[in-house]
């Protein structure tokens, strides 16, 4: 995949910096509200950025590692989560529902296929890449590397259906065991040991935790130097890879990256070492309880909007943080300027 | 003044923590947004509690302390803001447009009393506190006792004019030099020195910045050892003590308080001070880039929701955090239960 990177638009975000400067309220006191806004600015061409319209993408799929004990949660919940995410019972549901969001929940590798029941404003698909057969990463390729071409483009194709106007893209994912996966490609990138990159995802035990380490030091060893493709492919899964086709896509078209935790800051991670560039077009919506997300964060030189402890994926974390972005751009498209208002600048008098 | 600090609903707070438990993430996994949800189950006395309706309170004054240097910005911008904030123009206003709080504005002490255009939405009064005399805090006291009871009472009454149903109460304040006011409360309460507690409010340079020290200390030793209403009189100022009063009612009407940034806080310390166990119902929204936030946030024992690196006081920070509040309360009540949704819990089988 080779996603092009547009340009920022630097005399937007000038444009933008200056506003900020006029708005009634003391230089810099929105703090990061305010950097949002700009960055806004330079990604959308506008002095002017929205966050609205909105659109969240969930991309689910199954883990043969799980075989290693490295989740509580059997595989079956992955299937089972994708039917609560349809009846509107997930936390992200609910959130979307909130926020009047839609949602649509891909299904790139679910080992059950979901039943379907129809939700008011929720859709599914279950992306052909989904029947293709998936690996022990332990051991072997998470994937062929046909399939994983086939998983990034099941991402690139959500994003290629969502309307010109969707301004933001919040992207999520569903899959047990695909902390371990994320810990292993994120090992492989940055060059870290399996031990600092493992957590305790949906909460495993001190001795699943132990074999959570192993899992990913096998795979570890066994890619050593791997590039980012190469890592997502044969350690990764297929949600990682679509959520990297999915955020390629996004950029290409001009819209921002609202970026949930662990498991989708590695996939923006790997696009970053595919695109150089790709994570300007990211908000970072917060600094997941995962252990190992410091380390990505810091690699991606980001600082999240949120430190709340939230450690649930599905995109929670970044449409608990949507709210901001909302509160970014409406603060700089609605307030009154000092002149409007007629209220004495400090240094303009 | 007496607040009655009412009993928290310990029932509901253990219901609530066991819903939690049983809804579809795995434990924990939403951090502090559960953590707000229990809180305000134990606050509301029910296991599902809600954010809404919510209801802004913005209490402006003015200080002769500024005769000092102590902001880079005259007094008049008080009066300006606040005629800001009924034309809509002004952070909260954008804010509370944007989230569908109503805000009611009450001057309590502004020297040019504001002129009034009708806002959509927007509420104004001036209080007759707003006519009595004040006193520079350097070298005399703020407020006479009689003026402080009065600014404490217009606080009450504007929450005793709020209807029943609301749940949650943003306070905020606007008063040009009410920064080097709540740092001379907050220092008297905590017996903390200026310096640890003087911050550069809306941008004081340097040398302001020395000045604000010096008036600060010199109010310090004026008043060493004063209790909380003493300090607030003679140190504060009448939107300080109006914050105090509009707590105080609120609380024992069963309303949680949505403390903003530096200001509030102080305001929100002084109430813990005269009526302890106030601070229980107060959700900390954000922690203010002034300088001695961080020690009254430390002495109330609060970890706030947000860290944005906002200074803008209006209730500005509180609104921000407000979404997240409608979260919590939206998850908590609206996911469904393992149960319910058919999923296997890791602990349930």
């Amino acid at each position: 995949m080779s996603a092009r990177i547009p340009e920022l638009d630097q005399a937007a975000a000038r444009s933008a910096r200056d506003r900020q400067s006029r708005l009634t309220k003391p230089a810099g006191s929105l703090g990061m509200l305010e950097e949002v806004a700009v960055k806004l600015a330079a990604l959308q061409g506008t002095p002017l950025p929205r966050s609205r319209p909105a659109a969240a993408l969930l991309f689910a799929a199954d883990h043969a590692v799980t075989r290693h004990g490295v989740s509580p949660y059997p595989s079956a919940v992955t299937a089972a989560m994708v039917e609560n995410f349809l009846r509107g019972g997930a936390a992200s549901s609910v959130l979307c529902r909130q926020l009047g969001v839609p949602l649509r929940v891909v299904d790139v590798g679910v080992m059950r296929p979901p039943a379907l029941p129809s939700g008011e404003g929720i859709c599914f698909r279950r992306d052909p890449v989904a029947d293709e057969p998936g690996g022990d990463l332990r051991v072997e390729d998470a994937m062929s590397e046909a399939t994983f071409r086939r998983a990034l483009a099941a991402g690139a194709t959500e994003v290629d259906a969502l309307p010109d106007e969707v301004r933001l893209v919040v992207l999520g994912e569903m899959g047990i065991g695909n902390t371990t996966a994320a810990a292993a490609v994120a090992a492989l990138l940055l060059g870290r040991k399996a031990e600092e990159m493992v957590g305790r995802g949906t909460g495993v035990d001190d001795a699943g935790l132990a074999r959570k380490v192993e899992v990913v030091g096998d795979a570890v060893r066994r890619l050593e130097g791997a590039g980012p493709e190469r890592a997502l492919q044969s350690a990764g899964g297929r949600e990682l890879a679509a959520l990297v086709g999915a955020a390629g896509r996004a950029i290409e078209r001009r819209k921002a990256i609202l970026v949930d935790g662990f498991i989708v800051s590695v996939a923006m991670l790997a696009l970053e070492r595919m695109a150089p560039g790709a994570r300007e077009w990211m908000v970072f919506a917060h600094r997941s309880a995962e252990a190992g997300h410091r380390h990505v964060l810091e690699a991606l030189g980001a600082r999240p909007l949120l430190d709340l402890g939230l450690r649930l994926g599905e995109g929670s974390g970044a449409l608990t943080a949507l709210p901001l972005v909302d509160a970014a751009c409406a603060l700089h498209a609605n307030m009154a300027t000092f002149e409007e208002a007629g209220v004495p600048d400090k240094g303009r008098g």
